[in-house]
């Protein structure tokens, strides 16, 4: 029994319906992972988490490391101790913050050195530091170090990037072959862990919308050999068309027996297209930061919650939905919260938010297991036309 | 059966152990009630309300009516199921709100006219209007319109509020009055209400810290007769000593067979105080403002959670504590989430604390029923003299 298993493909696209298992439980996929940047997902305990599906969250290693590093998180248990959260975590490299957050002020072959967004100070992060802090910080899943353009980025920038994720990628899978030695060693003769005992290394390819950087992004790090392969670079906005362009091309180059994962995306509709397209992971703050600001997700669309529209409403939500937030409280009473500026609302359409985004994973896992899911998605994604526009 | 029974007294001390029975439910005195301002107990979701223990909340009139106002209230269903609160609710009359938040532009006999510090709209307030009010959002138990004088207020002035708070208990009276006849009306030969299938409404004792002033003022409230009286125009500054000697003074003035309520109060030192002088019940935002604030109670004291000092505690805030938060985080997590600005960080914290002011009250309740309390409370209050002063 290998860590990833495929139960289910669909006949009418490249879904696929799998459980990826890690030190910390089993994920069902396709999965959406909540994001706890800092240790929290932000709003809600993680009692509600649990309780909206969420079986893997991501936490960010560039946050983590800066405030309140990775000394105290050892210290105060572990990451999963620090959120008291006991399901499995996948933690980001810091790449994609460390060059949309920190100030930069050295790249090289090497790696980067950056002024913290929280106190100024230099910081240094490469491949090996990346590895070792999220391996101190208990992730199931750790993401290689990976350099991540923004838009718009010209082919020799791209290129450059892509190069330097390769590399990078080198030396993570070394830092993780020379910690799963020290394992090893460790071991009795009468004792040998499961393969989910140390974490998962996945591997990142670049590229931007090049499809040509990404083919050759993805050959040499499937050459590499991760236990994973996400896709990087995307949803940072080039639109939706660009960005199901790009993975549907990328997809068909990764190996069929690793889970692939789509970061940073996104809203439902690129979730529906990107399983089409064979992706099996996902993670995204829009269900908690559109939460914050009284947006509501909804099928085939969204509710604003500050519009007076709502003002005397008795409704849910969403009629129907089974989360805390739909089964006690009316859209007037959560528009009321917002506009005295009460905690509740941003509270309870956070707690919706990701409770809509769980059971959209659970029916396309459930249209996969039935067969019927390219026209099912197909369907789905022709309401959502409107709010992604 | 009336609705306040008095099932045990403490033979060391004016403390009483009493039920209060209401229309949404039976209240266990000496209790506590959490203050849900605008129509939420700020941080929290009503489901970790309940869990804490509490058993009653207190609204506030003025909020309500400025935002969302009476008429959206109703429309929404009621004070209870917009807050999504089936349990009791106490309303306070608008009065403390009146004379300390808005602008006041007129006062006289007949009632005040104050600019709306939500949008400077000049709204009207008096007896009649404000019990009128409490009754629309569906209260439990209203308050009495009274007039609340800052400290520090000469003589003259605290007897004109004192007069004023007498003549409008009269008309609130009269407006529950011909309430309760309307009730009578609808009511078939077959079937009569119990006694609590409309509001309680109880009085309001003013007179600053002027014990003569009180007495005078607690003699006329007590002749108009309610079914609970409330000593209002305390914790505005005077001081514990200060409060705890008016307390004392008031409480026997008062019948014994009603419930006694404490308006605004406290500090964990000011309830033991309080409950020795024979109060059955206690509002205050302290728990969830101080949560807010990184405060947090404990027994005999307090941690403040941005201390560095907790950085690397893995204690709970207070070891033994059955709270959600003290089950599951540690101090230093908690320390990470405020120093972040997580919202985790205010949330657990109100979490503890609204659990520990419940504890408290079931305490004070066990050792009142075991006959000890007196000796108890005393040895309890010394473990609070330092946070106190």
């Amino acid at each position: 029994m290998t860590f990833f298993e495929i139960i289910n493909t669909d006949s009418h696209s490249a879904a696929r319906r799998g459980v990826l298992r890690t030190a910390h439980g089993v994920v069902q996929t396709p999965a959406f992972m909540p994001v706890g940047t800092a240790g929290a997902v932000k709003g809600i305990t993680p009692e509600y988490l649990a309780a909206s599906g969420a079986e893997i969250i991501l936490a960010n290693t560039y946050h983590l490391m800066l405030r309140p590093g990775v000394d105290v998180v050892e210290a105060l248990g572990g990451l999963h101790r620090l959120m008291a959260w006991e399901r499995p975590i996948l933690t980001d490299s810091g790449g994609y913050q460390v060059f949309s957050l920190g100030e930069l002020t050295r790249i090289d072959d090497e790696g980067v050195e950056f002024a913290s967004h929280v106190d100024g100070a230099r910081v240094r992060l490469n491949a090996e530091i990346a590895t070792e802090i999220q391996y101190r910080l208990g992730s199931d899943i750790i993401m290689c170090f990976d350099e991540c353009t923004p838009l718009p980025a010209d082919t020799a920038r791209l290129q450059r990037a892509a190069d330097r994720t390769i590399e990078w990628a080198k030396r993570c899978k070394a830092v993780v072959g020379s910690r799963k030695s020290e394992v090893g060693d460790r071991q009795t003769a009468d004792y040998r862990p499961p393969a989910t005992d140390y974490p998962l290394l996945f591997g990142i390819i670049q590229g931007g919308t090049d499809l040509e950087l990404r083919r050759r992004c993805a050959e040499r790090i499937v050459e590499i050999g991760f236990d994973g392969y996400a896709i990087g670079g995307l949803s940072v906005g080039e639109g939706h068309e660009e960005m199901v362009k790009t993975v549907r091309y990328t997809t068909p180059l990764l190996p069929r027996d690793r889970p692939r994962y789509l970061m940073g995306v996104g809203m439902p509709a690129d979730l529906l297209a990107a399983v089409l397209a064979g992706v099996d992971m996902f993670d995204c703050v829009l269900p908690t930061r559109n939460g914050r600001n009284a947006f509501a997700f909804v099928p085939g669309g969204s509710l604003r919650l500050r519009n007076s529209t709502h003002i005397h409403s008795t409704e849910p939500i969403e009629p129907g939905c089974d989360c805390y937030c739909c089964r006690h409280f009316t859209r007037g009473a959560i528009r009321h919260f917002f506009n005295c500026d009460e905690m509740l609302g941003p509270i309870l359409l956070s707690i919706h938010n990701l409770r809509f985004y769980q059971r959209l994973m659970a029916e396309i896992r459930f249209h996969i297991e039935a067969g019927d899911f390219g026209i099912w998605a197909i369907q789905e994604l022709a309401k959502y036309v409107e709010i992604d526009r």
